[in-house]
């Protein structure tokens, strides 16, 4: 009473209520973990390899700082086998469990003894063991007065048991309401986008989002896990470098020396994409250029900033990766898969990827993510390397003309400790936390650390090592979820990588000796936004195959239905379109100042969209106009709109003057496509205004199964519309309202593309080859520029199916 | 007969006839220059030290190269003096000519002879002098029956006489029709944007454009003349390398070692800037930048090339250029110019220059363009850095890691010759022409050059040397008008140089010792699209005023008319306002996923929108929509629109999507700000749609002399406008209809700014100070943010007059 009446004396009370009851208002899922009460521990495949490794090592550890918490716990470690052959095995592995050198051996003899007691096997295989389970621990709850505080399974089992086992825990295991409930999971979580996204929505239900804890060992380095805390404590200094005007690249490596014998089966189905760089690595790039949250104990919008980082990395295309192999690989995988001399494998156990961050921030700054097999050495470190941004006059060899790094050095390597690296000439950074020391005297004092000499650096390194799953296990207790990867994350990330996964499946990798046999022939050149081996010399090994690299493959030109045809592998093709394009554009801004190009909507674009925008950076956008083929009567920002999808993929990544851009005006005074509002006469009025005798330079037309092109479908004539350049018409397909370019406007173009990719769409080449002349069934066929001339551009399975 | 017989048998005639006739009928101005006829070259200050040092020889080697060409010539040095004082000055000049090494001196001395007899000095003062001369070149080929080419007139005297003496050409001494003028101008031409442009009004008024050759000696440079010829030769290679993506930045030095005694009253009047920046250094850069013409030898195209980039020069802030001054100027400045020891001069005799030029492809790039007096090396070079691209694996010090750059090496320095040279690691280039060679064996191995061993480089050099002025004249006799500065040209580059000059008169040039005793004090830092010194100390010397740097001055808080008021220099205030509306997007953002920013047409927000757009690259634009306060009923991409302004300014810059963009609809159905046409209710209804309660989260608004804001005009109430957000309004001035926003709307808003910059502003900051309360005399008075807070931006100019 006192201390209120103190208080209330001085202060406006209702400032004072909110200083003195918020931190009593803010509990959090991360509190309530530290609400007293049990615990139960269930590690599901509890005497494995990595249970037996690292995780109970981890969960002795949180016992041990948990003693004095006023929780209580019990363990069990669960699997298949029956509990008088498992239960040996576990007692083993708490025997020879150890404490931090800070315990004295007597005490932890202990510890180790009383955690013994508190642990014990038990067989986890139908659902009424899991019933079984959950009725054990409410009995000893009960019996010895105790509230529950939650459950914590640990699932290291193979990932196509994690649905049965959520199912299993959902629907007889979950805590009473009040407790938490809280299931860990290992990786792999799928094997691609649509994978991930099937087991995504299987343990989706079973369990909430956030009862789900995926982890990446990564996360729990200490390093890694100190990143956005370095950057937050450093934030005067990085805040003006750290961006594309400062950073030359970023690398993010992980080297390693093993070969993968032991694990073929596994490896051989995923390769090290799937093994290193969509996970551990990716995790590392999201931490390294993510937004800082205001609060780094705040969760959700860590994952929240590191989801706007996944939605903005760029799309890879084939030409932003190279993968290799080492050359005992294929003996390994026919000696560990018992398969035959002939058979080949293209995993790739080496790879480099170069990414790119679509934000103003990071724009054009590569990424490059590195890992791989049977290399010199193992090392795991990610790189920030800044500009060379000084002009020495007179003395080259000036401080401040060394280069300059920040390295996060994961650990092993020539350093041989987990640190983090600040290059002298930058800034001196302040240390990470309490836990971290700077490193001031070097015991190899001649050790350089990525071309630098250590006394070049700050260096500060965490004053104990702590084991990944220690840390994490910590982390997963406090429900900390942001040291762990949630599903929307994980999906992202999936879709990220899947598109780049598929391309390279028929590209073999360059085959490497091994070791520092490789010398420089997995040297990497960042050419632009693409990526390449700088020694172009390739070891044909005997075993392997000359690979379909479709590169290989020149595009082919002939004729199609009396037009000129270009045909290719859809890569070559898109090339071809895209060099067509930019040579017209040249052309006509030669003559005239001016380029009127008219685009199509749909899917097939979009590859020639990205090659426009990742490739082509002399196109000369400011003299182009954009106008549109056809369009649905949605608003513009609809992501249903054709322009829309122009816009995210196109024209949003170049330099284009706001009024060269032509949408068509499908919506007027807040209404879509209504008569009176005289759209398509305004459309019609802009080309007449704008494009000299209303001839577009080019036009890129798609072609439907139906054979519609445009928003022309099957039935229409050129007669329909008279004069038009402009009309709306109703499409079979939703929705159905449509504003078109008529054949009129189209057959006034210089050059009309009729662009055809894909499989499905053999049919209607097939068809089309067949039909002479013009016919209203097929509606493409009336595109016939009067004085231009058209050209069909197929890829090779469009064309041959 | 039978070549055409041949020829037609063959081929089609049509084509044919093309193929022959075309080199006929592509005579231009250059070849007229070589229809054989009589030419007369008059120098004025004709015994001058530029003339008696450079030009007489370079004419002297132009007769012997023209000998036997079918031309004949003579030669007038014309002048103020009387004949019989400068005849003998200029007989010791020729008789001191030299000929080329592949000319005999038994031969020479014959040419020597043919050229004095030709040769004659001539007073040129009065208007009928120049009409004698005329008379005089009339008579002469007259009695030698012959037919005039040309008359070429060198005008090698100071630059206030220019307009007279092009005056009196015009009148009295232009050759007949046919025959070609053409009047060569040494540099200084002009001292800022609005000098340079009387000058070129001045001389526009007696000559034609094609007429005049400015000169800048650069261009005669060997290495220089040969920039385009080595891009062209080499395109295959360098087409991949020459953009952003590739080049890490540009250098363009000149480093001299001198002082500048005997020149100071000119140059004091100067600068380094004036003197090496705007011309040389500029010229190189264009050069290194423009994009290739077809054809080397079109003038036209290659000028029109050159101009694409200085239109294309990003405007320079204060922050783009360090200037120094060395130590003992000061004291040469008053002796020479006999001065008192209180004198003190600000003129910069050493300068550092960061420009960018606006184009997809060299966005971002740096261009660092350097020059100074009483450095530590004569030395004048491009270089151009590409970027570190390579990763090497495993042997950081393999070749492909090395520095990768091409060098355009003018002369002097470590290497002491005109060179191109190329790092091996890059490729191996085409020579430039038959007269240039490659030079493999280096007489001194050991020298390095730009950090790199000449044995890293691939280098050529001219076999023979030339002088720059040799070079142009017969540049100038060849009608090769692309070696000269245009008027064109000449205005673009001050254009871009004014405001950089202005805004630097009150910046202190730092003072340096000169020579070797520079040390580090020089060294450059590009901090992004900023430079600055690396080290930070600074000599005061003592005659150093303190100088009145504005950033010295903290930006200062107060109240006006009872609402917050920000005040400051200019660019401390812009930083400020451009800060405060980062902070108020961010906010926004956080809080509703948008930021509705409203903003004004006028001259004052130009500074903020380069602000923004050079140094707040983490700007959230993607989450902006950005709304006009006023436009003007003119077409979107009129040049008087607001909205043309803002998007050339601020919105082309950004990466922000194509639908936060709200133009007003000021034309709508083809027509401009009919009622009918309801522009101001489609507005309105945008407004209500997308910016929840019509609150826009900041307004930037301008105030005219007059108190009007917005487009809202003396005389008018809010009660007016009733409830209405946006309506039609009539300015004083043109063009009178407006659109605007009410104040109903921008008193809505959040937060309101109001910017007032320059002295002019100050008698409307007076008024309203005595304003009290709203009047509709002052509309800005009616400004009262009904929820928002109002404030007010004023720079020490508009606030203290």
């Amino acid at each position: 009473m006192g201390f209120w009446k103190f208080l209330t004396g001085s202060m406006e009370l209702s400032l004072l209520l909110l200083l003195v009851l918020a931190p009593l208002c803010a509990l959090t899922a991360q509190d309530r973990a530290h609400k007293p009460g049990h615990v139960s521990v269930v590690i599901l495949g509890g005497t494995g390899d990595l249970a037996r490794k690292y995780l109970w090592q981890g969960f002795f550890e949180l016992y041990i700082n948990q003693i004095n918490s006023g929780h209580s716990f019990s363990f069990y470690g669960g699997g298949l086998s029956p509990v008088n052959k498992s239960t040996p095995i576990l007692f083993e592995v708490i025997k020879a469990l150890k404490c931090s050198k800070d315990v004295s051996q007597e005490r932890c003899a202990i510890l180790r003894e009383q955690f013994l007691r508190i642990s014990k096997y038990k067989q986890l295989k139908t659902l009424e063991e899991y019933k079984d389970l959950s009725k054990s621990i409410e009995k000893q709850l009960k019996q010895e007065g105790m509230k529950e505080a939650g459950r914590l399974f640990y699932l290291s089992v193979p990932a196509f048991a994690y649905a049965e086992i959520a199912d299993r825990i959902n629907s007889s295991c979950r805590p009473p309401n009040g407790a938490w409930l809280r299931v860990v999971l290992e990786k792999p979580f799928g094997h691609d986008f649509k994978s991930a996204q099937v087991l995504a929505t299987q343990l989706g239900s079973s369990l909430k989002d956030e009862e789900m804890y995926r982890i990446d060992h990564y996360l729990g380095k200490q390093v890694v896990a100190n990143i956005l805390q370095f950057r937050m404590q450093n934030k005067k200094h990085l805040d003006p470098l750290w961006n594309k005007h400062f950073i030359e690249r970023v690398e993010i490596v992980l080297k390693e020396t093993l070969d993968v014998k032991g694990r073929i089966a596994f490896y051989d189905e995923y390769g090290v994409i799937r093994d290193v760089l969509q996970n551990h690595l990716t995790e590392v790039l999201t931490l390294l250029t993510m937004k800082l949250p205001r609060d780094l104990s705040d969760s959700q919008e860590v994952l929240t900033n590191k989801l706007h980082i996944f939605t903005s990395l760029l799309p890879l295309s084939r030409n932003q990766a190279v993968t290799g192999q080492y050359q005992n690989y294929q003996q390994e995988v026919r000696e560990e898969l018992n398969k035959t001399t002939g058979f080949v494998t293209a995993t790739p156990t080496f790879a480099a990827v170069l990414a790119h961050i679509d934000e103003t921030r990071y724009e054009d700054m590569p990424i490059l993510m590195m890992s791989g097999k049977q290399l010199d050495e193992r090392v795991g470190y990610a790189r920030v390397l800044f500009k060379d941004n000084v002009f020495c006059l007179q003395n080259q060899n000036s401080v401040h003309c060394k280069p300059k790094q920040i390295i996060f050095y994961f650990g092993h390597g020539s350093l041989n400790y987990p640190a983090i690296l600040v290059s002298k000439n930058l800034f001196k950074p302040d240390v990470v936390d309490s836990e971290w020391k700077e490193v001031t005297e070097h015991k190899d004092k001649d050790v350089t650390v990525l071309g630098l000499p250590i006394s070049d650096y700050y260096v500060q390194t965490p004053i104990l090592e702590k084991e990944a799953y220690t840390e994490l296990i910590s982390h997963i207790f406090a429900g900390r979820r942001n040291s762990f990867v949630s599903t929307e994350n994980l999906l992202a990330s999936w879709d990220f990588w899947s598109p780049l996964l598929t391309s390279i499946t028929d590209t073999f990798p360059r085959i490497y000796p091994g070791g520092a046999d490789n010398k420089d022939m997995l040297d990497i050149f960042l050419k632009g936004r693409d990526l390449s081996y700088v020694n172009e010399v390739v070891i044909i090994s005997q075993d392997h195959m000359s690979g379909q690299n479709p590169n290989n493959f020149q595009v082919m030109q002939g004729k199609f239905r009396n037009d000129e045809m270009v045909s290719g592998w859809t890569e070559g093709l898109i090339e071809k379109l895209a060099s067509d394009i930019e040579e017209a554009a040249e052309k006509a801004i030669l003559e005239s100042g001016v380029f009127h190009l008219a685009l199509s909507g749909g899917a097939s674009p979009l590859a020639l969209f990205h090659r426009l925008v990742l490739h082509h950076f002399a196109f000369p956008w400011g003299g182009t106009h954009i106008w549109m083929v056809d369009e649905r009567c949605v608003p513009l920002n609809d992501m249903e709109s054709n322009f829309r999808s122009l816009h995210d993929h196109l024209l949003q990544h170049v330099k284009i003057p706001y009024y060269n851009l032509h949408p068509m005006p499908v919506q007027l005074n807040q209404r879509l496509c209504v008569e009176d509002d005289r759209g398509t006469w305004l459309y019609q009025e802009e080309i007449r205004k704008f494009v000299n005798a209303s001839s577009f330079h080019f036009v890129l037309l798609g072609v439907g199964f139906d054979g519609h092109t445009a928003s022309l479908f099957p039935g229409v004539k050129p007669e329909d519309h008279g004069e038009s350049l402009v009309v709306f018409t109703e499409s079979p397909s939703k929705p159905h309202q449509r504003m078109s370019l008529t054949f009129n406007a189209l057959n006034r173009a210089q050059k009309v593309a009729i662009l055809m990719l894909g499989k499905y769409k053999h049919e209607a080449v097939t068809q089309l080859s067949r039909v002479k002349g013009e016919t209203s069934q097929w509606p493409v066929t009336w595109v016939k520029p009067d004085g231009g001339s058209l050209v069909w551009y197929m890829d090779y399975e469009a064309l041959l199916g």
